[in-house]
């Protein structure tokens, strides 16, 4: 029985050109296909789907610019942005996959997009729950979080914590973890409502406006008077250079990200890295590509404390592909507050 | 029955003030005490010991400047500098330490020294190695090497090895526990002598003159096409930003100093930290005094293998106490070739 296939155009956001110094939302153009049919090519074994929610994360800016052997592959000029997102199978040639399921995963920045290895892909299980949160707490952010917090850096009851940007996507997380392990955690912020947030909504102990602080030193040493046990890196630059002069002995610094240093030609200097051996600090970079086999262990672990409230997480939301580019690029400047999702479409 | 007292006077290296920038032969002055009798004050718990050999290691620099809360006291001005040696017991006030033991541990830069709290020594069981190997490859260089090698860097067969300052009192160590790991090991080291000892005496793989490196990154890789999996970081500054570029996956750098950092005012930023993310590797500091319960083990490893002629180890040998200041600071210009020791008396 020959089924009906849709007509439609597809609209997208193109990367222009690769990009030097910070992103412009006209680094980026919004194009919509000719008209063509809604279907899978013949003899496929991909998967055809229809985006819903698309996830900007800082790790992206790296993509924009032209790198060989990175971690993660450029953008290519001319092509839709590719990254996190959460999209509904209309058609499915891999076994593992059926028409109307609910993915999460690598995908396009557009309304459609055909997926040719949907192997690294996540079937969402859980529908009780907003959608989006497969782009935050319950997807790459949220397992970035899990596993840069417990271990990477082995938390104990009553130690230091320190979180930088930590009302983003990861960091409001990892608060919350801290707290969970009977930890003092401050977090640092770039406004007075993201600070108030940390606060009032994710119980962090203390929190700041970087923004506001001459000397990142004195300021820590005022939050941390014993020092810091753990610091869970967003940001790098002078924050990091702070915190390796207010470390304690035995300290662990978990190096998630460096969203200060991603638009710059050529990062700043960090000079206080002395400390590693004077406080015996073990800092140590991870990508959270390579513990993607623990997810059933997190969802074990999150899923209940997201639906008894232990767990709060605070979304960005903005409504059409039109307005990705903008969002994308006030990551770098933090004007989101909160995980930045795009809707494609709800349903 | 009352034994007859040694009359003497007493020589010692005088730090004349904190230093600032590069220290000089200046900053310290020989000074020669009033005759005086050579005996314990009465009750003392510590020991009167005749000084032997007197060890020069970079960590001295820093106790130069007058530091608070660092993990190594500051030396006072007006007072003899202490640091590792050898010593002979003269009379003990310690049930622990009776006339006649050879120690190792801290000391004074004198001919005789009062030490009050001799639970922190070494008491030296060995004496068919030459007693000057307790400042070095039998004292705490040589744990240095040990502890910093095979428990931070956790080496595997095959694995590619980078040391820096290979030729000084640990690193020479480290490029020779590599090859008995079966690793690929590179030394970089500042003059063609050193080179050639790294390659001609310790079974260095390779190694080069890094003064005669223009660019740091290219001369890795063209040691290491396939880049670094452990870097035994003695140096920091430029050639850490280097090795950062060169890293491999997982990777770990175990940093043990950085001498290169020590003269400056303010140390050379480093810039190319992101690579602990995209490579995961863990940087983890580390300072020997934690380790020294494991001391007779490694004594075990290592005292057949200086007996059997497995293991090679370079000293360089200074007589005289009034030689010692031009010695000390021969180590931050690289002046020494192997372990600088300064002999005070050879009995």
């Amino acid at each position: 029985m020959e089924q009906q296939q849709e007509v439609i155009t597809n609209k997208k956001v193109i990367l222009k050109d690769y990009v030097v110094g910070f992103p412009k939302e006209s680094d980026m153009i919004l194009k919509t296909s000719e008209t063509m049919t809604l279907k899978l090519p013949a003899g496929s074994n991909g998967l055809l789907v229809k985006n819903l929610y698309l996830s900007c994360d800082p790790y992206m800016r790296s993509r924009m610019t032209k790198t060989e052997g990175s971690y993660v592959e450029s953008f290519t000029p001319g092509s839709p942005l590719t990254g996190y997102g959460v999209a509904k199978v209309l058609e499915s040639g891999h076994a593992n996959f059926k028409k109307g399921d609910l993915i999460w995963g690598f995908t396009g920045w557009e309304e459609y997009s055909i997926i040719n290895a949907p192997e690294g892909l996540f079937k969402i299980e859980h529908t009780d729950v907003p959608l989006s949160y497969y782009t935050g707490i319950l997807g790459m952010p949220g397992m970035t979080a899990y596993v840069g917090f417990y271990e990477i850096c082995t938390p104990k009851k009553g130690e230091y914590v320190f979180v930088s940007a930590a009302s983003g996507a990861v960091g409001q997380l990892v608060g919350q973890f801290a707290k969970l392990s009977g930890c003092y955690v401050v977090g640092s912020a770039g406004t007075k409502e993201k600070v108030d947030l940390l606060k009032n909504k994710f119980g962090f102990d203390e929190a700041f406006n970087y923004k506001e602080e001459q000397d990142l030193d004195a300021a820590l040493k005022r939050y941390f008077p014993e020092g810091i046990d753990i610091y869970f890196e967003n940001v790098g630059g002078r924050m990091l250079d702070a915190v390796l002069l207010n470390m304690r002995l035995d300290g662990r610094i978990s190096v998630c990200g460096m969203i200060s240093q991603y638009n710059l030609e050529q990062s700043e200097g960090v000079r206080n890295l002395f400390t590693l051996v004077t406080k015996r600090v073990t800092m140590k970079g991870f990508i959270v590509f390579d513990h993607y086999h623990k997810y059933p262990k997190y969802l074990e672990m999150i899923i209940p404390l997201i639906k008894n409230g232990t767990i709060n997480y605070i979304e960005d939301i903005v409504e059409g592909l039109e307005n990705a580019p903008a969002a994308l690029i006030g990551l770098y400047s933090g004007k989101n507050v909160g995980k930045q999702v795009v809707v494609v479409a709800h349903e």
